[in-house]
């Protein structure tokens, strides 16, 4: 494919995208293919020459197509939302062809000083305490995902912990000896990949319980700290989450902040999905405590219109992440090294990394502040029509306080037909939904996800749920 | 921006980045910029009003293209190419469209079931060993990353060694205690990923001394696994290079593999680089030992023309990684778990993936394999026709075989001269390079990247290079 065909078959690309989206609602939100469905569908081989385009672009239809969930189907509720917006693909155009790998300043410093600006307009998008802001010790960088962050978070906190307690007992002999003590929290909601980062960095995690509404509570930090110090072990590491996945709880970082600060934890907030709607005033409040956190992350490419992956991170103090990361082989040198401007890969687990600041650039100048801040309106506005539906049905019982665009519903009583519920709904397919437990207790999750959802969608969504209901709840009655 | 927008700014972009890349050759490969030069050019804030695409537009020359290195420059030989193509372009187009979050099967069929079957398209390509394709304990996965792939396998291992050592050992108490004696290799040559995966993963990384071809062999780590069983450590986990950072030089998997094996050790086999290569058979018997290894990975986003991120990874037995990475809350859960298809989100760091398997497709199918084939072979008859510039300079020598597409090389004597070479180089400006060095021995590594490199660059380069070196050797005599 030269430029000159490029130039077509690209602009053909940009419409068939912008035919899929408008029309996206035609489609089966939720896909029937069975698993192994794809490889019959191709050869078992690549081929040995070139084909036409025309052969390749049909097949997007026949092969991908009905194999794809599709995420901004307004009847998509599963999950949390992911973002997709059209200056965000613009951006994306740009990036693949400068296609640079921007692990240092001098890789393109294009790529490094776009994303030091931008992440500072975010965080004072979020009103982030100025230390978060680059300039003196803080800074913020684009992750790929928010298990990313909390792995580095936890990474540079073992890293802090095991000097810090060296050099308070400098008769120790080795790192492993005081690694083997630590201890990290978090609440027993938190997500999967906290437990994962402890996996993964071989840190133990505890899971403490939350209170009665899902969240984290200073007291109970504070005991369980009590209890692990008295048996010799170190605490170093709280990953309080804002908006759990499971049911959009906060935990309480007002109380567990001052806890960390007193005892020399590293307190890491991962707002992943709920971060975005910190951009309006009246749901900046939701983030109060962070000014005790070391690092602090949130997911633009959730609920911010910016395509994945683009996961917000900012650190208090940089020089953690980097000691924890830093090795230095000549051929990445360069003269601006240890200036002003951060060598990015230093704060990550890969090495190289796209020119994603150009896709928050995009869409914070093409929506502009206002646009964005309506749009989380909005969707949080949809979630309380349909909480208002749940609610004006006796049958059923809304399980967790709607804060932001998730409703976790069930139908009264026992797990089994809420299970068998959730079932029908996805074979059924007008709309797709997945469910969550806590405490043994079985609910479905509603999330308002795509762009497009409307008010009508959420009625729609409603009368096919009481539909499907209904069969269920009379045969066991 | 709405959808009649998209499709007129989308074409716009289309046009521009044709633009470009056609005409990279008349801008400045290494930018001029200071470090701080961008914060000045744009406002401190995101505007709260959204503002016209023709202003963001124009802010594209005026502010990034000065701060850009150019990566697709004919000029460009720094670190190793990144690939770009206008297929692969394309597919990420549509990638971004979909907007999936393929974690599991569930959560976008055909992004799972397009990736098993390129994953074995190419593994075909590579003629790797049958048991590394999908349908048994085999598999591929595209991870982010070199990086990635490195401290996947390096954690998996970690894994397999505690298991293994714990059911010979059934009075050993805990993990820790056999964690703390694990031990990994690699040679000083390796990547400095490599070392960052150990201090990562918290396993301690043995640089062992390669020979005199810059090649870890056998005997070596025979010695170094002798002696740390001595010494009551656990040898786990070994990363072979093919084709290194340094020097693209190879590690003798060969000998390595059967010692790996027969001391129950994983070999992973990292070819980011010269990985692609090995699609043409006249280059194949460079992979041949991956027979011993548990894992292998290169980068198809370095030199096989599909754009960054795209790290391709295969296991022998994909189950090692699965129970190293498992989590399984509710809300991930589905009907078809377990089954025939992977949840790729257990062979991973992250838990959210695009759709990346898209630009392979789209790569392997519009070039076909004998165009990616003459790709590669241009590329390294480019590096031997520059090796051949070299040699006939008897003030210069080459500092390791050239078998891929870099030349290392230096100005005959002491380092001082070549350190100088190559900042003039640099400043200049019309080619663009990265040194590097090996037992103290200071060389210029120069890589042939762009697509766009032709003979004619090849002998410009060399013409800088004596032009800006004479002087210096002039002033040396």
């Amino acid at each position: 494919m030269d430029a000159t065909e490029f130039r077509r078959r690209g602009k053909e690309m940009i419409d068939y995208v912008a035919d899929y989206l408008e029309n996206i609602q035609e489609r089966r939100v939720f896909p029937t293919v069975e698993p192994g469905y794809l490889h019959q569908l191709i050869p078992d081989h690549a081929p040995e020459e070139g084909e036409k385009w025309e052969d390749l672009f049909k097949d997007i239809e026949r092969v991908i197509m009905p194999g794809v969930t599709h995420w901004h189907h307004p009847q998509f509720h599963a999950y949390f939302p992911t973002a997709n917006s059209y200056p965000s693909i613009c951006a994306d155009i740009l990036s693949d062809a400068i296609g640079c790998i921007g692990f240092t300043w001098a890789s393109s410093p294009a790529c490094t000083e776009l994303e030091v600006v931008m992440m500072d307009w975010l965080a004072k998008l979020l009103n982030l305490p100025e230390q978060f802001l680059s300039g003196d010790k803080g800074g913020g960088i684009i992750q790929g995902t928010a298990s990313e962050a909390t792995l580095v978070a936890l990474l540079a906190a073992r890293h802090k912990a095991v000097h810090d307690y060296r050099k308070i007992h400098p008769d120790v002999k080795n790192d492993e000896e005081v690694a083997a003590k630590l201890v990290a929290y978090c609440s027993d909601n938190a997500h999967s990949s906290v437990e994962r980062a402890g996996l993964l960095g071989h840190v133990k995690i505890v899971q403490l319980p939350a209170d009665e509404k899902h969240s984290l509570r200073g007291d109970t930090l504070q005991e369980a700290i009590n209890k692990d110090r008295s048996q010799g072990l170190i605490p170093c590491f709280v990953c309080a989450t804002l908006g759990t996945t499971n049911s959009c709880a906060f935990d309480n970082t007002k109380e567990l902040g001052p806890i960390c600060e007193k005892e020399g934890i590293w307190m890491h907030i991962d707002a992943a999905y709920a971060g975005s709607a910190f951009i309006c005033p009246e749901y900046r409040y939701l983030l109060d405590g962070v000014e005790h956190a070391m690092s602090f992350n949130f997911n633009p490419h959730k609920w911010l219109l910016v395509n994945f992956d683009c996961s917000a991170m900012w650190f208090k103090d940089t020089s953690h992440v980097v000691e924890t990361f830093n090795v230095d082989p000549l051929y990445l040198k360069h003269d601006a090294q240890g200036g002003s401007v951060p060598d990015f890969r230093h704060w990550q687990i890969p090495l190289g990394r796209r020119f994603r600041s150009l896709k928050l650039w995009f869409v914070l100048r093409l929506f502009g502040v206002k646009a964005l801040q309506e749009y989380i309106r909005k969707h949080i506005a949809l979630a309380h029509e349909f909480e208002a539906l749940v609610v004006k049905d006796d049958r059923f019982e809304i399980t967790a306080e709607v804060i932001m665009g998730l409703v976790c519903f069930r139908i009264k009583g026992p797990n089994e037909p809420n299970e068998k519920l959730l079932k029908l709904i996805n074979e059924d397919g007008r709309i797709h939904l997945v469910p969550s437990k806590i405490n043994d207790t079985y609910f479905i999750r509603f999330a308002v996800c795509a762009k497009s959802t409307e008010s009508k969608d959420i009625t729609y969504a409603w009368s096919v749920i009481t539909e499907l209901a209904t069969g269920i709840i009379e045969n066991k009655q």
